[in-house]
This record gives C-alpha cells, sequence and structure tokens, in this order.
C-alpha cells in the first residue's frame, strides 16, 4: 500500500523523497562540476571546432557528400581527441535532392516569389505547374472552400503565433507544412504552397518536411514554401478581387536509399561499463545555409562535453557516449536506426539527452521520467547556477532521443531561449554568425556535468515508464 | 544694430520671437487640421492605395519598365482624385542594368555567397573574376595591408555600427559602399565586396550606389555586396588562415541614357497661387523587393495628404504641389532636374518636404531654415499631439529636396522610427508588410496639417539661408 502511494506521488509529479532519490548524494559532484564549467568557460574552443565544422563543410543534407565528408573529420578529430569506440554506424537513408526550382507570379503580374521546396515533396513536370491561386487561412477555410480549389494551387497562409512561446507557435503553423499538400490534395488542387513557418522574415524562405498519405488514396503533389512577404502579398491580391496565377517548377526528387552514418565516441565506464549516458545532436541538417543551429551547435556541444569530461583525467564509473544521429530532418532515420542497433542495451541506457533547440542562453533543465528522476535532476540544476541554470521542470524528449523515450530511458535536455530559433530555423541564415561563445559553452558545461554527475551517481534516475 | 542681432539670434537659433514668427497665429488652423487628421486616421486609404501600387507594378528601378507604367498609373490615379496640372516632367537618366551575377566561393570550399552587385558598378568579363580575397576592417586597414591587395578582391567586412542612431550607423558604413571599390583599385585589387550595410540580416544582401573616380586615374572595378553571414564567413576563414578565392561573375552594364519622369501634381493657390509648398517622396526604387518602404510609401503620403487637403473644399491660399522626383537612387537625378526646371521659381517655393526616412511610426518634426521658421513648425507641431508628434527640431533636407535647400528653400521632414528602417533597406525583404497602416496614415495626416497651414499661413518661414 505505501509502495503503491509512492509510485502514485512519482506519477503525479508531487513527490519529494523516494528509495531512488535518496541515494543521491549531490556532494561528491561539486568539485568536478565546478572543473566542467570553469573548463567550458575559459576559452572559446567549442564555438572555434563549430564554426571548423560549418565553414570547412556547410550543410550536411542526408544524401550530400558533405554530410559523409563531414561525418569523416568528425570521427578523425574524435579519435585525435582520445575517444573510445569511435565508430560510424550505417544507417539506410531517404535520399531526396531538391533539383532546380522557382515559384513565379504570372498574374497580375510576373515576379519571382522567394521559395524553397519541401522535404520529401514530388517535383512537378520539367515546364512546371501553371495553375490559378487560392488562398486559404487554415485547413477549415480550405474545407469551407473546398469547391473552389480544385485544379488550383492551394496556399496556406497561417501566421506564426507570435502570443505563445515559440515552439507552441512552431506547432501551430508547421502542421500545414506537414499535411497542407495532402489535404489540398483531397480537394483536387495540383499543388500546395505553404506561408513560410517563421515569425520574422527578410523574404527569407524556410523549408522543412512534409509526407504523404501512404494508403495511395491521394494523389501526390508538389509542396513548396514561400517567404512570409510573398505569402501576404498573395493574400492582398485575392483580397482585392484579383486573378492570381504561379507557375511552380521543381526537380525534386526522392533517388535510391542512400547510406549515411550515425558517430558514436564513448568513455567507457569504469565501474558499470554496460550503463550509458546518451548525449548528442543531429548531425545532418537541411541544404541551406550551414545547419549551425540545427544542429551542428548540438553535436559539438556533446562532443566538447565529453571532451572536458575526459580531461578531468577520471574515468567515469557508467559509460559516457556521444551518439550524433544522422537523417534526422528527412525522418529521424538515423534516431531509430539507433534504437534498432543498440536494442539490447536499451534499457542500461540509464539517461539520453540532445540539444536540438539551439545552443543559445540556457534557462533551466528539462527531464523526461520519473518523479525522483526530476529531483535528482533538480539537484544538479543547482549546481549550475552559474551557466544559467537553476531548476528543472518536467518535459518530454528531444526528436532523436525519442524513440529510447518510448522504451523507457529516461531524457534530459537544456531549455534554451528559443526567442530566435525560428528566425533561422530551416533558412540559408542558419549560419554560425547566429550563435553566441559564451551560450555554446554554457551549454557544452551543463551537458558535461549533467552527463558526469549521472555517470558517477550511486543511484539512478529510474525508468521514463 | 538691432536688426543684425535678430539676425544673430536666429542663426543660432535662440530667437522666441521675430517679425515673422509674429506673424503667425495658429488658432485659424485648429479646425481645418483636426479634421486632416480625422480624415486620415478614418480609414486605411492611404496603405490601400500603396498597396495597388507597390503589388501592381513591383520595384521600380530607374529604366525599367515597371517605373514608367507605375508612372503612368499614378498620373491616372491623381488626375481622376481632381488635382490640377497633374503631368510628367521628363527626366533623362542613368539606365543601369545589373544583369546576372553570383559570387562563389571557391576556396576553401564550393559555395553561393549571397550577393547583389552595387548600383553603377562595371561588370565582369563573362567568365567572371576569380581571385584570391582579403578581408579588411576599414581604409585604415586596407591602407597598412596594401602591399597585400594587389591582384586580389577586396572585402571591405565593416559592421554596422547599433551603439549609435541608425541613420548614423549607416553612414559609419555606406562610405565603404561608395567608395570601396575606387580605394581598392588604388592599391591594385581587381574586385570589391562589400559587407551588407545593415544592422540585422537573414542572409539578405543589401544593395545600394556606388561612384567612381571621375578623373580617370584609377581602373573601374566591380563592386558588390555580399551578406552580413558571408562577409563574417570570409573573415572567419582568413582569421584561421585559410586561402580564400571567390569568383565574380556581374553582368552589370550602363545602357544608354534613358527618359524617365518626375510626376506632379497641385492645389492651385487662390490668392498666392505663385507661392509653392512643396511635398513628395522618390518614385524609383532598386531593383530588389518592392522599394515600398524606400521610397513609394512616402511618394503615397505626400499624394494622399493631397487628396484630404482637396477633400476640406477650401482652396489654398497658396499653391500645393506633390512631386514624386525619378531616379533618386542612382544619382539624385529627378532632384536636380527639378530645380532646374522651376530655376525661376525656386524663390518662391516657401516648403519643401519629403518623406524618404519610411513611413514609421512619427515622433517629431524636423525643420531645416532660420529660427523663426523653426519656431512657427513647432507651434505647427503642436496640433500634431494626436498622431505622436509634439516638437520640431533643426535638421537638415532629405534627399531629394537637398538642391532645393541649398538654394535656401526651407525644409521638413517627419523625424519617424528608424531603428527597423535598414533591416530592409534596398533588399528583396523592402516591401508594403513592413509598414503599418496606421503609422502610414499619421505620416499622411503630418504632410497635410504643415502643408496646408503654410499654404494658409499670413506671414513666411523665411528662407533657409
Amino acid at each position: 500500500m505505501r509502495r503503491m502511494r509512492t509510485l502514485v506521488l512519482a506519477l503525479t509529479g508531487v513527490l519529494v523523497a523516494t528509495p531512488l532519490a535518496a541515494q543521491f548524494d549531490l556532494e561528491p559532484h561539486r568539485a568536478s562540476a565546478d572543473r566542467l564549467i570553469q573548463s567550458a568557460l575559459r576559452d572559446s574552443a567549442a564555438y572555434q571546432r563549430l564554426g571548423r565544422l560549418v565553414d570547412g563543410f556547410g550543410h550536411r543534407m542526408t544524401g550530400a557528400p558533405s554530410l559523409e565528408r563531414a561525418i569523416d573529420w568528425i570521427v578523425a578529430e574524435m579519435r585525435r581527441d582520445g575517444f573510445e569506440n569511435v565508430r560510424k554506424e550505417p544507417v539506410t537513408v531517404t535520399h531526396w535532392v531538391r533539383g532546380v526550382e522557382s515559384a513565379e507570379l504570372i498574374t497580375p503580374r510576373r515576379t519571382k516569389l522567394a521559395m524553397l521546396g519541401l522535404g520529401r515533396s514530388v517535383g512537378t513536370p520539367p515546364q512546371g505547374i501553371r495553375a490559378p491561386v487560392l488562398v486559404v487561412r487554415n485547413f477549415a477555410d480550405l474545407r469551407a472552400r473546398a469547391a473552389q480549389a480544385r485544379g488550383k494551387i492551394v496556399l496556406f497562409n497561417v501566421p506564426f503565433d507570435t502570443t505563445v512561446a515559440s515552439f507552441a507557435g512552431y506547432g501551430g503553423a508547421v502542421v500545414y507544412r506537414g499535411a497542407g499538400a495532402d489535404s489540398a490534395s483531397a480537394v483536387g488542387a495540383v499543388a500546395a504552397l505553404v506561408r513560410s513557418v517563421t515569425p520574422r522574415s527578410l523574404r527569407s524562405p524556410h523549408t522543412g518536411g512534409m509526407s504523404y498519405d501512404t494508403s495511395g488514396r491521394l494523389k501526390k503533389i508538389p509542396a513548396a514554401a514561400i517567404s512570409v512577404e510573398d505569402a501576404e502579398m498573395l493574400q492582398r491580391m485575392q483580397d482585392r478581387g484579383e486573378r492570381i496565377e504561379v507557375r511552380l517548377t521543381m526537380g525534386a526528387r526522392t533517388l535510391a536509399p542512400a547510406v549515411s552514418h550515425n558517430v558514436i565516441a564513448e568513455l567507457r565506464g569504469s565501474e558499470r561499463p554496460d550503463e550509458v549516458i546518451v548525449m548528442g545532436g543531429h548531425i545532418d541538417s537541411w541544404d541551406v545555409g550551414q545547419g549551425a543551429m540545427d544542429d551542428a551547435g548540438g553535436c559539438v556541444a556533446a562532443w566538447e562535453a565529453l571532451r572536458l569530461i575526459k580531461q578531468l583525467n577520471v574515468r567515469p564509473k557508467r559509460t559516457i557516449r556521444v551518439v550524433l544521429w544522422t537523417a534526422e530532418e528527412i525522418g529521424l532515420t538515423g534516431a531509430n536506426a539507433y534504437r534498432d542497433a543498440h536494442r539490447a542495451e536499451v534499457d542500461k541506457h540509464v539517461l539520453a539527452m540532445e540539444s536540438d533547440n539551439g545552443v543559445f542562453r540556457p534557462r533551466a533543465l528539462s527531464f523526461g521520467g520519473v518523479a525522483p528522476g526530476l529531483d535528482v535532476m533538480g539537484r544538479i540544476a543547482s549546481l549550475l547556477g552559474s551557466v544559467g541554470v537553476y531548476t528543472a521542470r518536467a518535459g518530454g524528449p528531444q526528436a532523436d532521443i525519442s524513440p529510447l523515450y518510448a522504451l523507457g530511458v529516461p531524457v534530459a535536455s537544456i531549455d534554451t531561449d528559443g526567442s530566435r530559433y525560428f528566425w533561422y530555423h530551416h533558412s540559408e541564415a542558419d549560419m554560425i554568425d547566429k550563435l553566441d561563445p559564451v551560450d555554446l559553452a554554457r551549454n557544452v558545461a551543463i551537458f558535461a556535468v549533467i552527463a558526469n554527475v549521472v555517470a558517477n551517481m550511486d543511484g539512478s534516475l529510474g525508468r521514463a515508464r
């Protein structure tokens, strides 16, 4: 009865002390945490490394040579760093290519629209698709005007809600990027355009993934994002009663599957080497900008954290593993492949951490797991005041650790200032100058401290479910 | 002696009352000012008109058909508005065309740079100019490294100073856009690149005018702007000691001079029709975006102000004239042509106003002239509290009215919130969505009130010099 009550309290998050949390003594970890923080903040080593990665290799689109070249360079550098078991794990990935593409307004006036095709979209015939445009405000608006959509290019002009937290604003609009093509196809449209999912634009289009219904009932129609400015212009034209015609030309194709790689590097545990703390980011990006924020910065944060832990010259009791997942943007493929390849040891994963929200100024820790684990994470947070973090909050997994979380692995991430994330996200503007060296170093420090504490703590964080 | 002292006081701006200002009684103007403000704020007519202009015709580059089409439409609309003496005055203009252009980083990694050639630049050979890059911080840095510049493409990586007012920040950086090519040529460089002159970038390049020394001593080398992000990337590469090579390809050419037009419309004065208040903006733009902010918004502000004054159904005592100058961006050509064509009546120009800083939120009036005139302007400002203006400050002319100011015509403009102006300036982002309908209406109201008061006041504002 008592145990059952404890469990209920744990699940509702109000528990203060449990057998798990009770085993956790923060004090033995304080000195190493301070050393890790000082090492991270002492110089701009992480930022310099990030610069060599993104300036040296550019974007790292799944299937592109630049991704595999970047991976090979990282593996070589990691070996130089002296990590253990540095290796590439092959992953079969979707190989989508953009090809030559354009969107031209024909009527009422000829002008190029700022556009980017959406990932996984089919292409158009070589001469493009020329059709009238119907601008809709949302799915309900499309349903109400379904009779007008046949034979048209449907534009979903859905603003990014800036009155809510940025990831909530993203969530409200990105569904049109993902499912706009299918819903337009269902009412007979010949192509779909979406307003770029961003709260701020300098006529800068934002790409991203989309998907088609796999039942075969819907014709696959091409889908592209246009800039906020262009979406607003077409809206104004429609509001004035003008006939709008656009030619959309997309050379997009999905080629034969390619082979990419997850990157793995470890510090093997001294006492419980089979128990693993995973931390990482995704090494692939979209084929615009440098993918510096999304997500080279997260990769480097985990990588540098491992380097700093190694520099402590105290081998952790559990194994700490950096994983750089591939092909996140094109289907979470590397993350699923990692789960499958490591299925036998998933139950030994004591914590998984990812940084995929931009290595901006840290604000808090996020933890997905049982309440005693959250309590431990809150106590670890108390070591991190000098890098901006004081508390841990309950939260779900970031993308690449969601397959592990679904199998019960507790997850943690850094809640960073997301106010600018979607200005740059999936656009040409995602370059390293948008990131701050000190904020990156703070993210490195936090990953290093959490990983090192959890690797050396006596108790555990429990399972996520 | 007394008169002399008055003059001295006037020039030093401390005068409180003068014969000129003493003649000015604000009260007869209050009712019409209130009516003009209410008319301007009642609806979004100005914004709708601006939308039809910029969505309907797009950018209005000097020499482009879209400029002349827009001018013809404006003339027809102004006639429908019932203005008098609506006409086009021909202006011979520089006809510079961009052609196909690109900048490609070759070494250390192949990637396209976001670029825009600079107005009036010469082009490159068809195969482009491929050369190593030297990044410099300013003119002094170039002089110090002159020996390294020979045969190179010089990049002026000069940040926009965000610690000062935005137009001051612009002034500090734009000299490199204007004169960078010549100073690079003087030390043997083969082309010049400049960091886009903007405090905020989403990899969005900003064009603008440049000029060459006309003495014939310097070889004319091509000049282009690259995005802030790309300039920073080349800087990082140089700082890492990497060899940088770029291929710059520009099809830019200056064709035979073309004919464009200043647009003029009037309400003729009932008592002193030969005395003229001029207000306007420049109708040409760069060949990117819509030129909505720079400067269709200013043109529409003056145009709509005249329409509201006409709707008062009280003919002003002096003539109020809207002038939309052409070819400002490519050499202030329309403004100089207006001065020359109207040389005989310049002394009868009692005030010239321009809006070319963006029709953002008004903050104050700016007046260039003698102190008694500034005093009158300050009293006019007291009518404008409901549209955000309370005071008038001394200030110089905006671009197109500077030739008139040089000949003694007092000038006024609206000091608007310039904090976002250079985010959009001369870039694809200069589209109407960056402007607010209510702020535009406030600018309309202010122009209308000033023009109507000055047209009907008993005294004068004096001469500017």
